[in-house]
């Protein structure tokens, strides 16, 4: 099929892109002997994990229990969910314990601790769990400094009903880099603060069996993962706009795409109007950290071209300088690469896959909670 | 079911509230005698639809094809496609136009009509067809000032392969606006620009059947629709935050709902982690032209909490004061009212319709284009 034949919007992925990029993370595991636990929320297809996966180590990283009820359903074996457990997600989360082979679940909260606990002792059963750590990032996790925080490790590891896993981050503060130089101070941050915390475990006499850390930024470029068992980053499939702006990627490395439709043009207003909106493209702002001018995607070969406001199903184009209309023709099709490609993925029901810019396959995501 | 037993996060319609929005809508358009030709886009429900146009105009606005077909089937006989056309969408529009008893499209470019009327040649098919006019938002639509609108519009109405349905325009910068007043002023703009094109497409011989308006905004506070034949507000039956901060409802009057989890307290950082993040909620920042703080929804109940920060899954509330963490226990539910309901709402795979704190029913969307 030919890209012409598509609805637009539709989503497209660059295959030949879409495979560099997992083997890319592949091999840069593979270097430094540490297990890739890739993060499947940024596409939730079963075809993209199982390459991800493919020859390599076989977990995965879920963002929702449904995707772990998706992914179990798909043959997966070894699944966190990296997201606190709380207490009225616990039916769910015991009977992917009983499903999958290994199922983890995390927690940072010493109630919620108790809750998990009570839950095993009610139900006889063993939940793997994994103690969720702030490496700097300050969205959720244990502070590693502080002694009840080794506190609730030590209650983990001495629980009955609980297997206790070993600890976990997420530097997303390196989202708010400028650079990889910046990145590269991140991810040593997040391996030396887990390397430590592990070693102030181990003196307390609670063994650590796995130091699990993971952001594509810092995944990219961290210059070695010493002491680190496993990473779990899961935007680098795609990548996209914002990991290109500040530096985790090149725009050629985009894999993801939206195809629009130039739908009419306002010479007076030196605007172009395309069917690729809000519902198409997700509102994320990208690194609007960076001194970048607001633009909600890049429209691929075009970096002149802003695309400057959407609304539900509107995308407005135009440009510093004035727009020259005939080369974008109304009814003709434009490709934007979106500012955050796991937000931009989530709207679409089914992706296009596209080699040599024919249409070879359409894979279809989970969805919802 | 109580809402206790709903997994989170969760989509919930307060049902006595979308109940008197919908009232308020049609009383206002039959006290002004104009017809209410809703924009379902807003909750792509069949239930919805049927409450809004029950004993009233018939008619209802889509803003995709895939809209359209579901309503079709849904047995709506009269509908506007409200996005201008393409000649990649005109076989889906044929298709409709030929199933639907009115199916009305809509356009602005003159190389588009000229591909509406020779497909419709060639096809042997009438579209009905509108002229999309700007009255000011300067997203789409013709100048109606200038002389070459005014030609488009005859030619539309000379063709033999189109039906001129009449003018459509659709006042979105009323989403500018900062208090009533305001949008008041572009309700008047809107109705006078569209009633003085009316008079110049007439005085040089076009008849103009149907005069159709409307912004939600706009549609609560006109003074009157002197001249105009039909309004077509979506929003209003959920209204949001956005709609409560610039005036157009109360915050009582908001029914739609993100029920979600306390997951973690964070008393060092005076936070606490719930689970609605960017893929329950969107990223969109509401009306941040006022001079209110960034907030990605308001927490029911709770005017002092700020949602100062999402990703996918994670959502973050802090306090200018110090959080009373007691009031908000590790795994309590919250109700978020979102900023932009549309763009919610396009979230979830299923809505769950609430009435006296229990879900009493559960209706399906349709996605996608």
């Amino acid at each position: 099929m030919k890209l012409e034949e598509l609805k637009t919007p539709a989503f497209l992925i660059d295959l030949p892109r879409l495979k560099a990029n997992v083997q890319m993370m592949k091999d840069r595991a593979r270097n430094q002997s540490v297990s890739l636990r890739p993060h499947v929320k940024t596409h939730k297809t079963a075809e993209i994990a199982r390459m991800q996966t493919a020859e390599e180590f076989p977990g995965i990283t879920v963002s929702t229990l449904a995707e772990a009820r998706f992914y179990q359903e798909s043959g997966f074996e070894d699944i966190t969910y990296a997201f606190p457990i709380t207490v009225n997600k616990l039916d769910e989360a015991a009977e992917l314990t009983t499903k999958v082979k290994i199922f983890n679940i995390l927690l940072d909260q010493p109630q919620t601790f108790s809750a998990v606990e009570a839950y095993g002792r009610e139900h006889g059963i063993t939940f793997n769990v994994f103690l969720k750590v702030d490496c700097g990032y300050h969205r959720a996790g244990v502070d590693p400094s502080k002694r009840e925080s080794v506190q609730l490790a030590r209650n983990l590891a001495d629980s009955d009903f609980i297997q206790f896993k070993g600890i976990l981050t997420h530097a997303g503060h390196s989202y708010h880099c400028h650079n990889p130089i910046e990145v590269i101070e991140i991810a040593e941050q997040e391996r030396d603060v887990m390397v430590q915390f592990a070693r102030s475990l181990r003196e307390d006499g609670v063994d650590c069996q796995t130091l699990s850390i993971g952001s594509t930024p810092t995944a990219v470029h961290a210059p070695g993962w010493q002491g680190i068992d496993e990473i779990r980053p899961g935007n680098y499939v795609f990548f996209d706009k914002f990991q290109a702006d500040i530096g985790s990627c090149q725009t050629k490395d985009v894999a993801a795409r939206v195809l629009t439709t130039v739908v009419a043009h306002y010479p007076d207003h030196n605007q172009i109007l395309i069917d690729a909106g809000a519902l198409a493209l997700s509102k994320d702002l990208g690194a609007d950290h960076l001194d970048n001018e607001i633009a909600y995607g890049g429209v691929s070969g075009h970096p002149n071209l802003k695309l400057f406001s959407i609304s539900q199903e509107h995308g407005l184009i135009t440009s510093n300088d004035p727009l020259d209309f005939q080369k974008f023709p109304v009814g003709s099709l434009l490709q934007v690469f979106p500012n955050h490609s796991c937000l931009t993925a989530a709207l679409f029901p089914e992706y296009h896959v596209v080699e040599n810019n024919r249409v070879i396959d359409r894979w279809v995501p989970m969805r919802g909670w």
